[in-house]
């Protein structure tokens, strides 16, 4: 099988790390950007003599962004080539797309590494698909925002100073937003919705919150309560509806999910038959990516890739719902009008006001969060 | 399709559930022991009933125990049906027998259901081991004994107390032998390890020790130190060796094999490029085995099954090794030939003596507990 790699950074570099052990799959070419790296044969500047290679048979695209990532994998799927893709910003907003175009042209669209990393995470909810309906899913899908979370409870330390951390160790990036803003996660939620569900979600329908404003005395707190602070996607089915989110929650810390450390991610599903299963593993880094795509790029030469198909028409609603920790800094005011209906219970911490809700939807939290996101607010729903 | 089940209880029962909404199977002969239960047009008490209909292409087997679960596998596979088996103690005795029947015959042989329940767990291993050699495995594979293990560091009960819990909410056996003496574990261990290491894993060789005598005691002092205690099958490669236990461990609190609550089981792997992966699910009940054992069907109907291939000769060597805790009770005496060389520290706990160990391997701890098998000498190896 002849396979052209789009890009040449830590993914691609995996995958061609595994690959050149495997003799059956032949790297043929390799686009790159800078003219000064154009160190072997293979690498080429310019997209359409990939696309134009007939001998080509599958393209594994892993260049990241919207454009001309979007461009470059319906080119390929339109010149009747496989795709296999790490993206998953441009699969959350142009799923839909791509699957239309991998079945007009007869060829397969596969993204198992785009969620999870090294964790066979799509390829195992599509397999339990088979039988059960999946009607729940749930993961840690981001390693950086793991890793910080982990090491405020581990260690007892502040957010700035873990994520600087972080960024020494090559965790989290120079600018971290995606990773801690929940823009990352919920990217691979809309993706895991979509497989789940058999419905292409709307990633902007998706509610997010991150974990930039945890504090040191939130997790203080936490700990207190016997609770672990984690950033989750959460995905539900009930008939006909679906919701999705993506925000802290706060866990036993006793639980499997409240015990996976450093930069590990892990997913849940629930099936009727199959009951809970969960998949941890590394959700990141160039070889269990590369991994990923190798298993999608063997699935397809041995023909035991999955169709995905959107065949189900799902609408979105509210159907998830918890009680909520906020911790509202003193500068923030008028916030009564958001919380007033809600509030259970609210107490001090510091100079903070905690104000701990009653059963209520993300939608009611995040108005409280998107009228003041100039401020420190944080907020975690309680599972 | 046309299927043969073998046996009709819990686990016959899940698959015949499932596949009642799945059209495209269709379970034509059922066979059963017991006259007085022939309820139903397709049911049998004659095997070559079903080794003799041509229609039948595959037979599931799951009447357990050696005999007559392995002349019927062998029949089966023999009439050219493919064999699909929730029958761990069969395969774990039989294995490679049943490999070269299948392979010989054009055939295949399927056997996810044997460990791990509805977890996906051989099916994950193969699937990794299309690119990366599993050099290490490891997992809690008795939901009897992780129930009542859970049962003793959650709630501070005693063995004997828990156990009688899990008989009423049947999830131990009237006779628990099985289940606390690890040797249901140890039908796991060497069938995991002889997927992964592609070499049939001689079950008698795999020392085995349960957690029949564990104690309050024991508990309370793992607690002291952070530790839990789960009995784990443990298997690992070092080039053409390998070597593979089962025995209790002792791990951190926070450790995700650790938090593994009541009657569910977790697998994990590691290999070189996809990094550790856990499978986390429920591990046994008659929907998710027959998950499982579904699962294998529609693989061999989709084409979609791995062959098992045994062309791998490894040797069993002394890899494994850790400090171990042993509890020695008041009535056994003459230990101290077996703990000299290893002692590392020792202590009183009520009226037994604890030894902490230095690094030494299973097999000397083994010749400790062999020696004494009357007595109630309790060891775990530390992690």
């Amino acid at each position: 099988m002849n396979i052209a790699l789009l890009g040449f950074g830590v993914v691609c570099g995996g995958v061609y790390d595994i690959l050149k052990n495997m003799p059956e799959y032949n790297i043929k070419k390799i686009l790159i950007r800078n003219p000064a790296k154009l160190t072997m044969d293979c690498m080429t500047l310019d997209f359409s003599d990939i696309e134009n290679d007939s001998e080509i048979d599958l393209v594994v695209e892993a260049i990241g962004g919207l454009h001309p990532a979007r461009e470059y994998i319906l080119a390929a799927l339109n010149a009747k080539k496989h795709v296999v893709t790490a993206n998953k910003a441009v699969v959350a907003a142009y799923f839909e797309e791509f699957v239309t175009a991998a079945t007009n042209n007869g060829v397969k669209f596969m993204m198992e590494a785009t969620s999870g990393g090294g964790i066979p995470w799509i390829k195992n909810l599509q397999r339990v698909g088979r039988i059960d309906k999946v009607t729940r899913l749930h993961g840690i899908m981001n390693g950086t925002s793991n890793f910080i979370l982990s090491a405020m409870t581990d260690e007892g330390k502040d957010f700035v100073d873990v994520l600087k951390t972080a960024q020494e160790l090559g965790y989290a990036e120079a600018d971290p937003s995606a990773d801690i803003d929940g823009d990352d996660v919920r990217n691979k939620c809309a993706i895991s919705a979509s497989v789940a569900f058999g419905c292409p979600a709307d990633v902007n329908s998706i509610l997010k919150a991150g974990i930039r404003h945890i504090s040191k005395a939130d997790i203080d707190w936490f700990r207190e309560q016997g609770l672990v602070c984690k950033l989750f996607a959460t995905a539900v089915r009930d008939g006909e509806n679906f919701d999705a989110v993506v925000e802290p929650v706060l866990l036993g810390c006793n639980t499997v999910e409240a015990n996976v450390p450093k930069n590990y991610n892990i997913t849940c599903l629930y099936g009727d038959t199959i009951g809970e299963v969960k998949l941890y593993g590394q959700g990141a880094g160039g070889l269990p990516t590369g991994n990923a795509i190798v298993q999608d790029i063997i699935d397809v030469n041995t023909g035991s890739a999955f169709d995905i198909s959107f065949d189900s028409k799902l609408n979105k609603a509210e159907i998830i719902s918890g009680r909520y920790y906020i911790r509202i800094p003193a500068d923030v005011t008028g916030y009564a009008v958001y919380t007033d209906g809600i509030c259970e219970k609210t107490f001090t911490l510091g100079n903070d006001t905690v104000i701990i809700t009653k059963e209520t939807t993300p939608a009611e939290i995040h108005k409280l969060l998107d009228a003041n996101s100039s401020k420190t607010i944080f907020a975690a729903r309680f599972i």
